[in-house]
C-alpha cells in the first residue's frame, strides 16, 4: 500500500554525553521515511527553506523514498534545532530552536500523492494535520503524532484531529496529560473514546504499549548498551511501524503487534549513532537478524 | 526442589488513592511465600514478637507453606510499617515505621531447613544475609534482594554478599546507585562482575529485565487498570520466580525467562487488592489463564 508522511525536515545540532554532531539532517519526516522505506515505498511531504542543501538527501539514495513533496519555500529558511541530552539520555533540553519555515503555512500534498492509502501525520499543529487529511482521497489508515504543546494550548483542535484519525502515537507523559489518567491502559482507553481505534504509547527506554478498545499489548524496547544519540527514535519507531503496516495492508491487532516490533527495531538502530548514520547503512538482513534477537529477548509460551 | 525464604513478617497499615487497610499481614517473607507456594512447597524463616497474632497466618491454610522457622521472640514486638502511596502509585512515603524485632539479631535457620536447595534472601542487612547462607549445606541456588540503604551505608558488606549468591533481584534505582551506570543493561552486567550469574532488575510498572554475562531478556509487566495496593508486588514477583525455578529444578536462561513470567503474574494479582486478599484466593487455573493472557499481550515470531 502507498505510504505518505507529513512532517518536518530539520538541520540539527546534537550534543549527547557521547559526542556532538553539527548541522546534520534530521526532522520527523526524514527519520520516519528512512525507517519506513525498509518495508514500503514512502512519499514525503515537508517544507524546507531556500538554504536547504539537497545533497543531504543522499541518505535516501537507493531507497524507495519519493521526495517530490518536499517544497522549497522561496524567501524562507529551513527549521533548525540544537538539543542537548542529559547524562542518562532520557531527557533533553533545547539549546536553540529556529522554526523558520515551520512557522509559516504548511506544505501542500502534491496531486500525485493524494491517493496515498496509509498516512502518518508527524507532530505539527493539529489544525494543519486535519488540513493534510482533507487533501487526501479517503485513505485506509491515518495515524497522527502530537506533543505536549498542543495538548496544553490547542486541546480543542487536537480533539477534533483525534476524531478524524484511525490511530495515534504519543508518549506516556502526553497520554497522561491529555487524559488526566496516570494508569497508561486507562489513558489509552480514554483516548480511543475520542475516535482512534488504536493508541500507541511510547515509554522511552521501556518500549511501547498498544491500547485498543478491547486489547492491550506491549512491545518492550530492544535492550542494548549502544546508545549514542536518541534523536529521531520516536519517528523511526513510527516509520518502522507504519512501513510494516503499509506492506501488510492491514491493521488488525496481530499485525499491529508485529509492526511495533519493526518500529522498535528501527529505533534501536537509530539511537546507535548520530543523525541517520546507523539506520542508513542497515540492510534487510541486519534488520531481520535483530528482529530474531528481539524475540529471543522475550519470554515465549 | 526445597525452597527457603528468609525475610520479614510485618503488620502493615496501608493507604493508597483507592483505600486504606489497617494492621494487615505483610512483610517480604509472607508475600514471597504465598506467591511461591503456587509452584513449590516453601519454608519460611523470620522473626515476630510476642504480640504476633498467629491467626493472621490463616492465609497459608491449604498451601504448602512450612512456618516452623517463624521464631516468636520473647520480649520483642513484631515489625510494623505504615505507608502511603502517591496518586500514580509509583511512589510511596513511610508514615511510620517500628523496626522492633527487625532491629535485633536475625532468626536462626532450623536444622530441618538447612538442606534447602533453593533459597531467597529477602532484603535485610547484607551481613545477616551471609549469616543465613553460612547455616545452609551447599544450596544449589541462592538469590538475594537488597535496598538503597545498604548500597549507601554498607557497600562493602553488600559486595561481599554478592560474592556468595548466584542471583540478585533489585530495582532500577538500586541497580543504578550500586554501579553508577544509567543504562540498565550496563548496570546489570557490572553487577555480575561481583559474582552473581544473573541479575533481575525490577522496573516498577514497566516490568523487569534479566541480565546475565551474555544475555539480556525482558518481561514487561502485565498491563492492567486494576491496581489497588502495590505493597508486596516485588516480593510476590520474587516468590513466583523462585517457586517456578524450584519446581523446574534449574536456572538456565530459558527457565529464568519463564520464571519471570510467573513472578510477573503473581505480582499482577497481588496489586489488585490490599495485603494478601487477592493472591490468596487465586487458583492454579486463574494463574494459568493469566499466563495465557500475558503471552497474548506480547508480540510473537
Amino acid at each position: 500500500m502507498s505510504l505518505l508522511v507529513t512532517g518536518s525536515i530539520a538541520i540539527d545540532t546534537l550534543e549527547t554525553p557521547l559526542g556532538r554532531a553539527e548541522n546534520v539532517l534530521g526532522g520527523s519526516a526524514i527519520h520516519f521515511a528512512l525507517a519506513a522505506s525498509q518495508f514500503a515505498p514512502v512519499r514525503i511531504v515537508a517544507a524546507v527553506g531556500e538554504d536547504f542543501d539537497h545533497g543531504l538527501l543522499c541518505c535516501f539514495d537507493g531507497k524507495h523514498v519519493d521526495t517530490l513533496g518536499i517544497e522549497v519555500r522561496k524567501g524562507s529558511k529551513t527549521f533548525r534545532w540544537h538539543g542537548r541530552y542529559t547524562q542518562d539520555m532520557n531527557d533533553r533540553e533545547t539549546v536553540e530552536v529556529r522554526l523558520n519555515v515551520l512557522a509559516e503555512a504548511g506544505p501542500k500534498i502534491p496531486p500525485a500523492f493524494r491517493d496515498s492509502r496509509y498516512v502518518f501525520l508527524a507532530n505539527t499543529h493539529p489544525a494543519l494535520q486535519r488540513e493534510f487529511v482533507d487533501q487526501l482521497s479517503g485513505p485506509d489508515l491515518v495515524v497522527c503524532d502530537t506533543m505536549n504543546l498542543w495538548i496544553e494550548t490547542e486541546r480543542a483542535e487536537l480533539l477534533k484531529t483525534l476524531g478524524v484519525v484511525h490511530g495515534v502515537v504519543l508518549n506516556d507523559a502526553e497520554a497522561r496529560m491529555l487524559t488526566g489518567r496516570t494508569n497508561l491502559v486507562s489513558a489509552g482507553r480514554a483516548i480511543t473514546e475520542h475516535g482512534p481505534r488504536f493508541v500507541v504509547i511510547k515509554v522511552g527506554e521501556h518500549g511501547s504499549l498498544l491500547v485498543t478498545r478491547d486489547r492491550v499489548c506491549v512491545a518492550p524496547a530492544f535492550k542494548s548498551e549502544r546508545v549514542k544519540d536518541p534523536t529521531g527514535a520516536g519517528d523511526s519507531f513510527a516509520g518502522g511501524m507504519m512501513g510494516y503496516l503499509a506492506a501488510a495492508g492491514n491493521d488488525d491487532v496481530e499485525t499491529l503487534k508485529a509492526s511495533l516490533v519493526r518500529g522498535t527495531v528501527a529505533a534501536s538502530f537509530t539511537i546507535e549513532d548520530f543523525s541517520l548514520d546507523r539506520l542508513r547503512v542497515v540492510s534487510m538482513a541486519d534488520f531481520e537478524r535483530r528482529c530474531g534477537e528481539y524475540f529471543d529477548m522475550l519470554p515465549s509460551r
